[in-house]
């Protein structure tokens, strides 16, 4: 792959990016941290087990209904730490800015990661600010860095390495509708979509659900870029064990459902930014269940599949007219800067 | 402000970029440790204290004598947590990457990485791909954050809270060198400039520095955008006394004092990489000196100037021609994009 160009599926969160990260910052980055692959590091401080994860943030448009990118950045690495087991902490947050950006509009952002950084509970407490030239940059990209407090018995959450057959897949509710929030955001559809981005912090819900089963849970991971699909075909290859889907079970808004099947796309794979994947063991599922449903942010929560004896590491999908087939991370797809 | 637009200089690390970061993040975010504008925050993380900084990196060109934005991302995260006392301990990087970028550029920076993380003894954990359009980014953005840990007793480092009158003013080498082979790198000048970028990691420097004398050491700062003379005017202000600076006894090669004379720039404002500001408690003067000069990226250390009985918070420069101005930080520079 050196030989070539980067391509914006480079950057999609399938495949391809997948095979970047592998061939390229994989390899000359090497070490058993970043070998791990997982959402958040875990650096060992002192004794302490410190969370630590990074994401930058090029959304395009900056404003969707239902955030921007000042919320999505403070969400995203709320998230990746919450996942992970850890208490959020500390956020950091880089600005690059295009010579000629509003200020106003600058403070509008800054003004909603406070916000959400305040839902969360964590705050911003070192950042960095740089300028580039006109046409050099695209408006505003923002990188947020997070790091949390994980406990002990929360470690095996975020390498899955309590996963067993049996333990049932939960999401807290519909995917897809942060993909075609910025999808109808972007393009001058020909009906009105009422589709909202279902971007929020999930430290908050996650806390109670850790709080009441936490030893139930073997895994979390939010479904965002390549969205639950991809979590679900990671996890089965990383645990060696085959996952069920039951089609039929995997909430879905009707609205999303018609622009996917408009767009041609899947909606098992368009991105999601408040939505956490978790296995769970059987025995626990109702309990895990009615604590997310308690939460405003789990309210709709279901079980959509179940970890399997198989041990080709493959993902099943139980469609809704009775077939089953294997489903694939795709090499990329047809939404760049999503997020 | 908030009715104006961001201007190249907001990102030059002068007084725009404090009048931007107190007007629209600091008002925004306000918290006790965002609120010390320390270089990297110090978060209490389960009675561990953790230094915590972030930086993107955009610079422009990419390689330059001396170094390439793949080492400038690594030392300066590595540099901020050092000068807090920190030992660097991991690193994330954050990659917003434009379409068509060469993927063996992005390799040869991604080795530079390694490379400089490798010598800093630091690893780089955790990381983030995103890609935008043809024409969205001028090519590669870096953004690295750095945790450490930081020590009970070197804790007051950062924050200057031991700065007393009578201490001494080290720094480490001859200012101005990152600044003016950036400069020299994109242009052509009307003859050949022999300047290398001081681009260096100080962990190992600084270390040496702490274990022998570390009770000396009252105050570090990595001189980087504003240079030595913003390091200055910066602590003088926090501390609210004067600082006095001799400037003949300020280090600097001749390329980089024609340059300067020729663009018309003051070199205490000019960009380092590889430069720390240090102050001493004058008994330990010498012993500082002498563990600095041990080490390759000290050996050409010297005292330029004394902490003053006088509380204005001002820098006075003691000329070589025998006057006495006070200097203040411009409120940008001509230097965009240096780092």
């Amino acid at each position: 792959m050196k030989n070539n160009v980067i391509l914006l599926n480079h950057g999609s969160g399938g495949r391809l990016t997948r095979q970047l990260i592998d061939e390229v910052f994989g390899a000359r980055f090497s070490n058993p941290l970043l070998d791990a692959r997982t959402d958040s590091s875990i650096v060992n401080c002192g004794g302490t087990s410190i969370a630590f994860t990074t994401d930058s943030f090029v959304v395009q448009p900056r404003v969707f209904p239902g955030g921007d990118i000042g919320k999505l950045a403070v969400c995203g690495t709320v998230n990746d730490l919450a996942v992970s087991g850890a208490t959020p902490l500390a956020l950091s947050a880089a600005f690059i800015i295009e010579e000629g950006f509003d200020i106003q509009e600058l403070d509008q952002f800054a003004e909603s990661m406070a916000n959400t950084a305040a839902e969360a509970g964590v705050s911003i407490v070192t950042g960095d600010t740089k300028v580039v030239g006109h046409g050099m940059a695209d408006g505003l990209f923002i990188t947020t860095t997070g790091i949390g407090i994980v406990t002990e018995d929360h470690l095996a959450i975020g390498n899955a390495s309590r996963v067993q057959p049996g333990d049932v897949v939960i999401i807290n509710g519909p995917i897809g509708d942060h993909g075609m929030a910025i999808l109808a955001a972007r393009n001058d559809l020909p009906y009105k979509a009422d589709v909202k981005s279902d971007c929020a912090p999930l430290s908050g819900l996650i806390a109670t659900v850790l709080d009441r089963c936490g030893e139930s849970v073997t895994f979390m991971r939010d479904a965002t870029r390549g969205g639950l699909g991809t979590v679900l075909c990671e996890l089965a290859e990383t645990v060696h064990r085959d996952i069920v889907v039951d089609e039929a079970s995997v909430p879905l808004r009707q609205v999303v459902r018609s622009m996917c099947d408009m767009f041609g796309f899947d909606a098992l794979f368009i991105a999601n930014e408040g939505k956490v994947v978790m296995t769970v063991r059987p025995d626990a599922a109702d309990n895990v269940l009615a604590s997310l449903r308690k939460h405003p942010l789990g309210a709709e929560a279901v079980i959509v599949g179940t970890v399997d004896e198989g041990s080709e590491g493959k993902v099943h999908l139980e469609t809704s007219i009775g077939g089953r087939r294997i489903i694939a991370v795709p090499a990329g797809d047809q939404l760049p800067r999503i997020c």
